[in-house]
C-alpha cells in the first residue's frame, strides 16, 4: 500500500505543480486593452462552447450511468463517473489556462522569444501535468479505496469491473471532445480559410474575418481541450488495463498481487516527477526552438531511466527473483486461457523477473523516442516528405494532394514495424505483461508530452491575437516561428497516442478472453483466423474507423460549407467590414460552429458504443453465442488492425501538408503568393480535417469498442445469459 | 470428364465469338486519313510499351520460373509458365483489339449513338469474351492433362501444387501490368491534363498538347490490358482455389472428386455462353447507355440461374444428395484442420447437397448484383455522393478534396457489408466450400463485366481522335456521352474483382491451414487472436496495401511531373506547336512515360512476393517455426482486411471524383470553366492515380501474397525443414 500512498503523493505533487506554474502564467502582463478585448472573446467563445458539449454529454452520461448502475452496480457506476468526470475536468482546466495563456505570449514575445517560449511551454505544462497527476489520482485513489476502505482483494471481479468502468467514463467523454472540438476547430479554421484567404485575399487572422474569433476558439476547444481529454483517457486505459491484466494473469498471493498491481501506479508517479524536472530544461539556448523543447522531453525520458529502475526496486525488491512463484494462473477452464500464458520457450516455463519487466519499460521508452523521431521525419520541413510535397506543389494542386496522400500512406510503415518489433521484445520477455509495461512506461511519458503538445494551441492564439491588435511585425514573426515547431508536436501526440493503443490492443484482447473464461467457462470460443465468424468481425472492426473517418470529414466539410456562406453573408449585408469601419459579427459564427460541432459529434460517438453491442447480437442470433463471442473478440482487434494504419496515415499527412505549406511560406518554390503556396494551401485545408478531426479521434473510439465489449461480457453474465 | 470436355467446348466458343466479333469489328470503316494518322501513332505507342512491360516481366517470369523448378518440379513450373503467357496474351489480345476499335468508333459516332456504342461495347466483348474464355480453357486443359494424360488422382498434391502455380503465374504478370499500366496511363493523363489544361489552358485532347498520344495510349495499356491481365488472374484463381479446396477438404472417391472438381469449370462454361447471350441484348431503345449496357448485364446474369442450375443437376444427377458421403475430410493430424470442417449446426452434421452449393452461387450472383448497384451509386451522376463533391467544390479545391476523402472513406461500409453477409450465408450452407462456389459464380459472370469495362478505354480513345482530327462537334458530344458511362463501369470491375478476393481470402486462407497440416503433420500452429505472431502478421499484413498504395501514388507524381516538365520544354523549344504551325514531338513524351512506367512499376510489384517470405524467415528466426508459420498466415488475412479497404475507398473516390467533374461539365454549379470546375478538376487529378493505379493493383497484390505463401509451404515440405 505504501506504493500506492508514493503515487497518490506524486500526483499531487503535479496539481501543486499545476496550480504553482498557474499562477506564473497569470501573474504575467495580459497585454493592453485592445488585446485583452480579443482574448476575451476567445474566452468566452471557448467557455460557452465547452459549456454546451460538457451539457451533451451529460445526458449521455447519465443515461449510461443509469444503465450500467441497472446492470453492473455501484462501484462500477461509480468509477464511470470519476472517469467521465475527471476526463472533462482536464480537458477544461486545460482549455482555461490556454485562453489565458495566449495573450500573455503574445505580450511576452513583444520582448523576446525565450519570453514567449517560456509562456507558452508553461502553459502546456499546466495541461501536462494536470491530465497525468489527475490520471494517476483517478485510478491511485479509487485502487486504494477498493483494497482498502471496501476491503476488496485486488484480483477481485468487482476491482477489475470498477476500473474498466473507470476507462470507459474517460474514454466516452474523450471521444465526445475529441470529435467535437475536432470539427469545431476545423470547420472554423477551414471556413475562415477559404474565405477569407481564398475568396476575399484577406491574411491569416486578419480582424476582418467574420470567422477570425471562431478559428482562435477552435485551437482552444479542440487542440487543446479535447486533446486533453484523449490523452487523459489514454493515460487511464493504459494503466488500468496494464492492472487489471496484472490480476487476471498472475498466480500470487494478495499481498505480492497489490504490490505488482501498484507499480504501473508508482512508475507513472515518478515520471511525472521527471517530466517536471523536464520543464525546468526547456530553453532556447543556441539551438531551435524545436531543439529547446526536445531538451526537455529527451531530460525527462532520460531520467526517467534511473526513475523507473527505483520504482521496480521499490516495489518488488530483487528484481532477479521470478514473479508469481507458480507461474501463470489459467483462470476459468475455457481452452482459450492457456493462449494468455506466453510461449514457454521466451519466459524459461516459469514466469518472469522484475528484470524482465524494467526491460519491458525500456522498450516502451525507446518506442516512444523512435515515434517521436520517425513524426519529425514526417512532417518536420528539413526531411523528404514534407520537402517532396512543397515541391510537388509546384505543379499544381492536383500533384499536391497526390504527393500529400502518397506520404499519407508511406508514414504507416515505419511506426507500425516500430510497434511490431515492441510488441514481439516485451512478449519474448514477459508475455502480454509486457507489453502490458511497455505501454505503460509510454504513458508515463504523458505529462512532457501533452506539455509540447498543449504549447501549440496557446502559440497559434497568439499569432492570432498579435494580427488582430496590430502589435509590430516582429512580435508576429516570433509567434510565428514558435507555432511552426507546434505543428510537429502535435502530430507527435497523435502519433503517440496511436501507437500505445498499438500496443495495448492485444492487452485489451487477452483481458477479453481471459474476461470470457471466467465469466463463460463451459463456452469454447474458436478465435482462430480460420473460422469465419473471426473474419466476420475483422472486417467489420476494420470498417468502424473508415465510417468514423466518414462522418468526420463530412461534419468539417458540411460545417466549413455553412461558415463560408456565413461569412459571404456578413461581407454582404455590411460592406464596412471589408473597409475596416465596421466590427464583423464574430459571436454569430462562434454560435453557428458551436451548434454545427454538437449536432455532428453525436453520431460518430456513439458508434463504436453501439458497434460491438450490436455485432454480438446479431451473430449470437444467427450462429450462436459461441460464434457472437468470437466475432465480437476479432472486431476488437479489427478495429484496432485498421484504425492503426488510418490514425497514422491521417494524422502524419495531414501534419506533412502544414508544414509543406509553411515551407513554402518560408521563401522556398516561389514564397507566399506563388501558385505553388496556392496548390499548399489547398493541401494544408485537406489535412486539417485528417489530423485534427477524424485521424486522432481514432484513438479513444479503438478504445471505447475494447471497453464496450469487457463491459457487455460483464453484463451478459450478471444477466445469466 | 465430360464435363471437362464441355467448359473446353465453351472455352473454344469464347475464342470464336472473340476471333469473329474483331472481325466485325476490323470491317467497319476506319475513318479518313487523318483519324487513321492518329489511331496508328496511338497503336505504336501502346504496342511499344507493352513490348517493353513484357520484356521486363520476362526477365523476371524466367528468374522464378527456374526457382520453381528447382522447388516444385516439371509440373508447376508448366502451371506457371501456362498462367503467366496467358495473363499477358489476355491483356496483349484486349489492347490490340481496342486501339483498333477506337477509330473505328469515332467514325461510328458521326452517324449514330447507336454506331458508336455497338463498336465500342463489341471490342469490350471481345476482350471480355477472351480473358473468361482463355481463363476457363487454361484450367480446364490444364487439368485434363493432369488427370488424364498425366494419371493423376484430382487431389493429388501434385495437381494442387500444378493449379496454384498457374494461379501465381496469372497473378504475377497481372501485378506488373496493372501496375505498370496503371502509372502509364496516370502519369499521360495527369500529366497533360496539369500542363495542357490547367497551365497553358487548351481543351482535353487538344492536338497542341505533346502528351496527348501518351494519354490515349494509356488508355490501352492501362484501363485495357491492365485490366484484363488483372481479371484474368482472379478469374483463374477464384476458379483454381475452388478446385483445389475440393481436393484437400471432401472426402470422396476419385469419380466423385473428380466431378465435383469439374463444377466450377462447367459453371464457368455455361456462364460464358450466356454472356455471349446478354452481348446481344445491348441496345439504346428508348432508355439511356447506362441502361442499354444494364440490358446486357442483367440478361446474362438472370440467364445464368437456369444456367447454373442446369451445370450443377449435369454433374452432380440429384441435388438433393449429400456430397462427400462420409462428410469433409481432415487431411493431416494437425489440430487446426478441424477448423476447417463447417461448424456441425450449420451443416446438420454430416456435409452439404447439391442444392446448397446451388444456393451459395445465387449468393454469388446477388453479391455480384448488389455491389454494381453500390458502385453506380457511390459513383453515378445520379446520387448523393457524386452530387456532394460537386456541390462542394463551389467553396474551392480544399472542400472538394475533404468531401471526395469523405465518400472515398464512406464508400467502402455496403460493399464490406454485402461480402459479411455473404460470408454468413455461403458458409452456413456449406462451410468453406460454399464461400469458394459463391466467389466461381461471381467471377463466372467476368465475361460481361469486362466487356462492360473494356468498352470504356475505346469511348475515351475514340472521343481523344474526334477532337483531334477535329470531326464535327456532335461527333464528340456523341463520344463524351459514351465516355461518360465508362466511369462507372470501370468502377464496377474494381468493386467486384475486390469484392471477390474479399469472399476468396477465407478460401485461400482455408488452403493454407490445410496445406500446413499436410506437410507439416507434426507442426502445431496457433492462429488464435490471442498470439502475439497472429498480431503481428495482421499488422504487418494491413501494413502491405498501404505501403504499395504509397508507392503507386508517388510512381504516378513523380512520372506526372516529368510529363509536366517535358511538355513545357517542348512548348518553350517550339513556340510554334501552340500556334498549331508544328507538330509536338508526340513519341519522345510517350518514350518518357514508358520508361518511366517500367522503372517505377518494379520494386512495389515485388513487395507481395518478398513480404511473406521474409516475415517468414524472420519469425521463425525469432521465435521459431509455428510462430513463422502463424505469423505468415495472419499476413494473409491482414492483407485482405486492410486491401479491401484500401482498393474500394480508392477506386469508388476515383470514380465519383471523376464524374463531379463530369457532372459539373454538364453545366451543374457554374458549368464548364468555373471556379467549381477548376476544384473539380482538382479532385478528379488526384482520383485519377486513386482509382486507376493504387487502387486496382491492390487486388491481384492480395492473390499473389496468398499464394506465394501457399508455394512457399509446398517448398519448405520439398526441401524437408
Amino acid at each position: 500500500m505504501t506504493s500506492v500512498y508514493l503515487a497518490m503523493i506524486c500526483g499531487v505533487i503535479a496539481v501543486i505543480y499545476g496550480i504553482v506554474t498557474s499562477g506564473q502564467v497569470l501573474r504575467q502582463s495580459p497585454g493592453d486593452a485592445r488585446m485583452q478585448d480579443i482574448a476575451a472573446a476567445i474566452q468566452e467563445g471557448a467557455k460557452a462552447y465547452l459549456g454546451r458539449q460538457y451539457t451533451t454529454i451529460a445526458i449521455v452520461g447519465v443515461v449510461v450511468a443509469v444503465v450500467l448502475f441497472l446492470t453492473l452496480g455501484v462501484l462500477s457506476t461509480t468509477g464511470f463517473v470519476i472517469g467521465a468526470v475527471l476526463s472533462g475536468v482536464a480537458g477544461y482546466v486545460g482549455m482555461n489556462i490556454s485562453v489565458r495563456a495566449n495573450v500573455r505570449t503574445a505580450e511576452a514575445a513583444r520582448t523576446s522569444l525565450q519570453g514567449g517560449l517560456t509562456t507558452a511551454f508553461r502553459s502546456g505544462a499546466v495541461t501536462g501535468m494536470l491530465v497525468a497527476g489527475l490520471g494517476l489520482l483517478s485510478i491511485a485513489v479509487f485502487f486504494w479505496y477498493l483494497t482498502g476502505p471496501s476491503g476488496l482483494a485486488p484480483n477481485d471481479r468487482e476491482i477489475v469491473e470498477a476500473l474498466t468502468a473507470l476507462a470507459f467514463g474517460a474514454s466516452l467523454i474523450s471521444i465526445f471532445a475529441r470529435l467535437g472540438g475536432g470539427i469545431f476547430t476545423k470547420a472554423a479554421d477551414v471556413g475562415a480559410d477559404l474565405v477569407g484567404k481564398v475568396e476575399a485575399g484577406i491574411p491569416e487572422d486578419d480582424p476582418r474575418n467574420p470567422a477570425v474569433i471562431a478559428d482562435n476558439v477552435g485551437d482552444n476547444v479542440g487542440d487543446c481541450a479535447g486533446m486533453a481529454a484523449d490523452l487523459f483517457e489514454t493515460y487511464v486505459v493504459t494503466l488500468g488495463v496494464t492492472m487489471i491484466s496484472i490480476a487476471l494473469l498472475i498466480q500470487a498471493d494478495p499481498a505480492e498481487l497489490m504490490r505488482l498491481m501498484s507499480l504501473p501506479l508508482i512508475v507513472g508517479g515518478v515520471c511525472i516527477v521527471t517530466s517536471i524536472i523536464g520543464t525546468y530544461a526547456v530553453r532556447l539556448g543556441r539551438g531551435s526552438i524545436m531543439g529547446a523543447l526536445y531538451k526537455g522531453f529527451f531530460t525527462s525520458a532520460i531520467l526517467s531511466i534511473p526513475a523507473i529502475w527505483f520504482a521496480s526496486t521499490l516495489v518488488l525488491g530483487d528484481l532477479g527473483a521470478t514473479i508469481g512463484g507458480a507461474g501463470f494462473l489459467a483462470p476459468g477452464t475455457g481452452a482459450i486461457t492457456t493462449d494468455m500464458v506466453p510461449a514457454a520457450p521466451a519466459v524459461g516455463g516459469t514466469g518472469f523477473t522484475g528484470l524482465d519487466l524494467f526491460w519491458c519499460m525500456m522498450v516502451g521508452l525507446v518506442v516512444t523516442g523512435l515515434l517521436v523521431w520517425i513524426t519529425e521525419y514526417y512532417t518536420g520541413t528539413n526531411h523528404r516528405p514534407v520537402r517532396s510535397i512543397a515541391k510537388a506543389s509546384e505543379t499544381g494542386h492536383g500533384t499536391n494532394v497526390i504527393q500529400g496522400l502518397a506520404i499519407s500512406l508511406e508514414a504507416t510503415a515505419l511506426p507500425t514495424l516500430v510497434i511490431v518489433v515492441a510488441v514481439i521484445a516485451a512478449y519474448q520477455l514477459a508475455g502480454i505483461i509486457g507489453i502490458a509495461f511497455a505501454a505503460t512506461a509510454m504513458l508515463a511519458q504523458a505529462g512532457m508530452v501533452v506539455a509540447l503538445d498543449a504549447y501549440g494551441p496557446v502559440t497559434d492564439n497568439a499569432g492570432g491575437i498579435a494580427e488582430m491588435a496590430e502589435l509590430p511585425h516582429e512580435v508576429r514573426e516570433r509567434t510565428d516561428a514558435l507555432d511552426a515547431v507546434g505543428n510537429t508536436t502535435k502530430a507527435v501526440t497523435k502519433g503517440y497516442a496511436i501507437g500505445s493503443a498499438g500496443l495495448a490492443a492485444l492487452v485489451l484482447f487477452g483481458a477479453y478472453t481471459t474476461d470470457l473464461a471466467t465469466y463463460f467457462p463451459d463456452l469454447t470460443v474458436d478465435f482462430s483466423l480460420s473460422n469465419p465468424y473471426v473474419i466476420v468481425g475483422l472486417l467489420l472492426g476494420a470498417l468502424l474507423p473508415y465510417l468514423f473517418g466518414a462522418f468526420g470529414m463530412t461534419a468539417v466539410g458540411r460545417a466549413a460549407g455553412a461558415v463560408v456562406e456565413e461569412v459571404r453573408g456578413q461581407f454582404r449585408d455590411n460592406p464596412g467590414i471589408m473597409q475596416g469601419t465596421s466590427r464583423p459579427n464574430y459571436g454569430r459564427t462562434v454560435d453557428l460552429v458551436t451548434r454545427a460541432a454538437i449536432k455532428e459529434m453525436i453520431v460518430p460517438s456513439l458508434l463504436p458504443v453501439a458497434s460491438p453491442i450490436a455485432l454480438y447480437f446479431v451473430i449470437t442470433a444467427v450462429a450462436g453465442q459461441a460464434s457472437g463471442f468470437a466475432a465480437l473478440g476479432a472486431m476488437l482487434l479489427g478495429v484496432i488492425v485498421s484504425g492503426l494504419f488510418v490514425a497514422l496515415s491521417m494524422t502524419s499527412g495531414g501534419g506533412a501538408w502544414d508544414n509543406a505549406k509553411k515551407y513554402i511560406e518560408d521563401g522556398n518554390h516561389g514564397g507566399k503568393g506563388s501558385e505553388a503556396h496556392k496548390a499548399a494551401v489547398t493541401g494544408d485545408t485537406v489535412g486539417d480535417p485528417y489530423k485534427d478531426t477524424a485521424g486522432p479521434a481514432v484513438n479513444p473510439m479503438i478504445k471505447i469498442t475494447n471497453i464496450v465489449a469487457l463491459l457487455l461480457l460483464a453484463a451478459l453474465a450478471g444477466s445469466g445469459s
